[in-house]
């Protein structure tokens, strides 16, 4: 397989998890975001969207990093990415889209841009922003958490789902942008927990060959 | 079932797409956005994330559309909402995750409010963010109907799909907020297709009991 990635793309970054935790070896092909890589032509013909990632699998050019992971559960079953049961499937889902569709694309590197271009906002502005929108999500996640009998050491049940690679694509920008995390203790403790396992530990961004 | 819904929420409209197209009944429980009701402590108590739709089947309590979408495929599989080959299932998912997880995040009543209080952008502003984004969709959405042997009538195959689903409630919104859809002419074939079908026109905002 051959992943399009960017070491700071935290939607690369779910992919390379799901990959590590099926045992599935890649090739990368590094694309710099912010240097503007995704918009050449030739990338463009791989991905219209001109977005990170693109897994290429054989004949399959896929696309959208939800996607992707749902293909690989399917084509690679073991170990799976979810639960059995319909009703815990759509909370494991529920939870990782607070992160996939509600959070993070609020704060990806073309939303920074236009924040600086076309906004002209300013750097704390700016800032503000992206720390109250990964804050709801992290909020939204700690009350999911505190609710949820299913959850322990992982989000839900007994090994690494597609919530906790939701949980770890939140925590990791909060980070970056200097975000408070001390209100999510539970929301931390899962994280703790998963970086333990050489699956997301190593598909962490600073363990990229492409990090900066 | 019970809907928690909104008239103008393309992602209750989404979920009420879904229930119509599998001919399944449901009670609506009408949540006024713009007014706040989905702040109400009753309300987080159904979902803490404080946003529609939630779901109620029997005992379980469902949140975030395309959860629910892939929660209702799995319990109630006719008609589907996905094709069967896995890489066919991808592309539908990753089309309609263009809406779910790229566009419509950035154009919810929160980022508006914020827009409003917080950025004090400034209505102009305001409106071009909406626009450009729904137009980044849209403009991914075509590449990907033009590059796609199975698009048509439909986005995919011959029934309708998550995707249809998703370029529905792309369009939608570039329409409420006056963007120009002529540079998308696939896109609007196959929305013009399926809102003659009745599980999509009826599940429309302005048909809605709820809608002003």
């Amino acid at each position: 397989m051959k992943l399009f990635t960017y070491f700071r793309s935290q939607a690369s970054y779910r992919v390379r998890i799901a990959l590590n935790l099926k045992g599935l070896a890649r090739e990368d092909v590094y694309l710099h975001l912010e240097k503007g890589d995704q918009f050449a032509a030739e990338y463009r013909a791989v991905n219209p969207q001109m977005v990170v990632p693109t897994l290429i699998d054989g004949e399959h050019r896929l696309f959208q990093s939800l996607a992707i992971l749902e293909y690989l559960d399917e084509v690679y079953p073991e170990p799976p990415l979810l639960p059995r049961e319909p009703a815990a499937r759509a909370w494991v889902r529920g939870f990782a889209l607070i992160n996939i569709a509600d959070s993070h694309p609020l704060i990806v590197p073309r939303i920074r841009h236009y924040f600086d271009d076309v906004l002209k906002a300013g750097e704390e502005q700016k800032l503000a922003w992206i720390r109250h929108w990964i804050g709801a999500g992290l909020e939204a996640m700690e009350a999911l958490l505190a609710a949820h009998a299913g959850s322990g050491r992982f989000s839900h049940g007994d090994q690494p789902t597609l919530a906790d690679i939701g949980l770890v694509t939140q925590v990791t920008p909060a980070r970056t942008f200097d975000g408070d995390l001390a209100p999510y203790p539970r929301v931390m403790r899962v994280y703790d927990h998963v970086m333990t396992i050489p699956a997301f530990a190593e598909a962490a961004p600073a363990k990229q060959p492409d990090a900066e």
